[in-house]
C-alpha cells in the first residue's frame, strides 16, 4: 500500500504500542492468560484491509467474545493476561509466519484486498506493528509461569456441521495440567450443563498453532487452548456461567497440582 | 419467522413471479442459458435472513457477474435463458433439497441467522417461491434445445489458495458437446489470453449438482457448467473480451455440431 511508506518510527512505534494490552502483569498466578485472537482492529494506514464493516466482527477477523472472557478471567483468578488487539486479518500471531493464513487472503472464498498481494515491505511492517510486541509481552510474562491457557471461540457452525461442544480443551502434549483441567472441567462442566470436548471442535495435534508451539511446548510449559462456542459468550447469563464454570475449574487444578503457590487463585 | 405466517396466497404468487427472469424464449437456438445463481434477492418477509448487506455481495449469496454475462450471451446467440433472481441463500435451486447448502445455515463459519433453525412451513414457502418458478421456467425452456449451459462464477482465491483457470468447463458425461466446447474454447481461449479449465476449479464429478443432474443428464441433453473467475468479470474490458470468446466459441460449437438448426447463432 502506497500509504505505508510515509509512515515514520514513531508512528510505527505508536502503532506496536497499541497492538497489545497486558493485564496484572504483576500478579503471582501459576497461570498465564494469552488472547491471540481477542482484537478486531486493523490499523488505520492499513484502511480495514478493504473490508466492509460487517466482516471485522466475524470469526475471521476476531475470536467473538474472548477479549471479555480473557478480562474476566483474569480479574477473577488474579492471572496476568496477554491481549493482542489487532485483528488476525491483519497478522495472525497464532500462526507461524510461513503459513497462508498467517495475513489470510479470503475469508472463505471472499477476497480480502489488502492481503491479496503483500509486499515484503508491508509484510516487515506488520510484523514490527502486530507480531513483535506481543512476542514481547509473552516472553515477559510467561517467565516463570506454571501453565499457559490461550483463550480462543469457536462459532457454533461451520460449513453447515452444527459443533456438539461449548467449551474445548485442546492439548498436543499430555500433562498433568492438561489432564487434571479435563478432568476437572468435565465434573463440574457436567454439572454446569455444557459439553466439555477433549481435542473438539478440533484437534490440535491434526491443527497449525504457533503460539503455545513456541512458548508452551518447546519451553517444557504445559499449556492448552480453550476454545468457547461463541454464541454462548454472546449471552450475558451464559457468559456469566461460563467464566464462572472456568474460573472454578482452573482455580480447582491450580490447588490441586500447586498447593505450595500462595497466589494459585 | 413469525410474519411468513401471515402471507396470503397473492402475495406468495407474487413473490414467485418476481423470482425468476426468462430472456427471449421464443428463440430458436439450439442452447438454454441457466443461471441459478445469477440474483443476491432476498424476498423481503425474509429480511435478508438476518444478514448485513455486505454479505449479499459475496459469493456465497451470489455468483458475481453472472447476471450481466448470460444476459450478454443470450443476446448475442440468440439463445433462450432463465436467470433465478433470488439469493442462492434464501434458497439453492442448484442443490437437492436434502443437501445442507439447500438452504445454507453459514457462510464458511459466519452464521447465517435465517437459516439456523428453518422450520417446515418456512421451507415450504421457500419451496414455493424460489424453487417451483425456476423449476417450472426450465422445464419450458429446455422442451427441444440440443444442450444446457448453466453459468456460474467462482472466486479468485478459496481457503487461500488462488485458482489457476480464468474460465471452466465442468462436465459429468462425455458428449460430443462436450468435447467440441472443450477444444473449441481451448483454442480460441488461448488465442484470447485465457486459460481453459477442464473440470477445473473443481470438478463435477465429485461435486453436488442439481440442475443439470435433473434437467440435462437425466433427460439425455448434453449439458455442462461454464464457471468464470469473478473478478474478470469485475472489469469491463476483461467482461467483453470474456463474452466475445464465450459467444464465439459457442457459435462455432453449434454452427459445427447442428449446421442445420438455422437459428444456431
Amino acid at each position: 500500500m502506497r500509504d505505508l511508506e510515509k509512515l515514520g518510527d514513531a508512528a510505527v512505534a505508536a502503532l506496536a504500542a497499541a497492538g497489545v494490552e497486558r493485564l496484572l502483569p504483576d500478579a503471582a498466578s501459576p497461570y498465564l492468560l494469552i488472547a491471540e485472537h481477542a482484537g478486531n482492529i486493523v490499523p488505520a494506514p492499513w484502511r480495514d484491509l478493504g473490508l466492509a464493516e460487517p466482516y471485522l466482527g466475524t470469526h475471521f477477523a476476531v475470536d467473538v467474545g474472548v477479549d471479555a472472557l480473557t478480562r474476566r478471567l483474569s480479574q477473577t483468578l488474579r492471572a496476568p493476561a496477554v491481549i493482542a488487539r489487532y485483528s488476525r486479518l491483519f497478522l495472525d500471531y497464532n500462526r507461524p509466519a510461513d503459513e497462508w493464513d498467517f495475513m489470510r487472503p479470503d475469508l472463505g472464498g471472499i477476497p480480502v484486498p489488502g492481503n491479496l498481494a503483500v509486499d515484503a515491505a508491508d509484510a516487515r511492517l506488520r510484523k514490527l506493528v502486530a507480531w513483535a510486541p506481543v512476542e514481547r509481552a509473552i516472553i515477559e510474562a510467561a517467565a516463570g509461569r506454571r501453565a499457559l491457557i490461550s483463550v480462543h471461540s469457536f462459532t457454533p457452525v461451520m460449513g453447515g456441521v452444527k459443533r456438539n461442544v461449548d467449551i474445548g480443551v485442546l492439548w498436543r502434549e499430555q500433562s498433568p495440567f492438561v489432564n487434571s483441567v479435563l478432568k476437572t472441567l468435565r465434573t463440574q462442566g457436567a454439572e454446569a450443563g455444557f459439553r466439555i470436548g477433549d481435542n473438539e471442535p478440533y484437534d490440535w495435534r491434526q491443527a497449525v498453532g504457533y503460539t503455545l508451539n513456541r512458548h508452551g511446548l518447546q519451553q517444557g510449559r504445559p499449556c492448552l487452548y480453550l476454545e468457547v462456542r461463541n454464541d454462548l459468550l454472546a449471552d450475558p447469563e451464559t457468559f456469566e456461567r461460563i467464566s464462572r464454570l472456568l474460573e472454578n475449574a482452573f482455580a480447582t487444578v491450580a490447588m490441586s497440582l500447586w498447593p505450595q503457590s500462595a497466589a494459585a487463585v
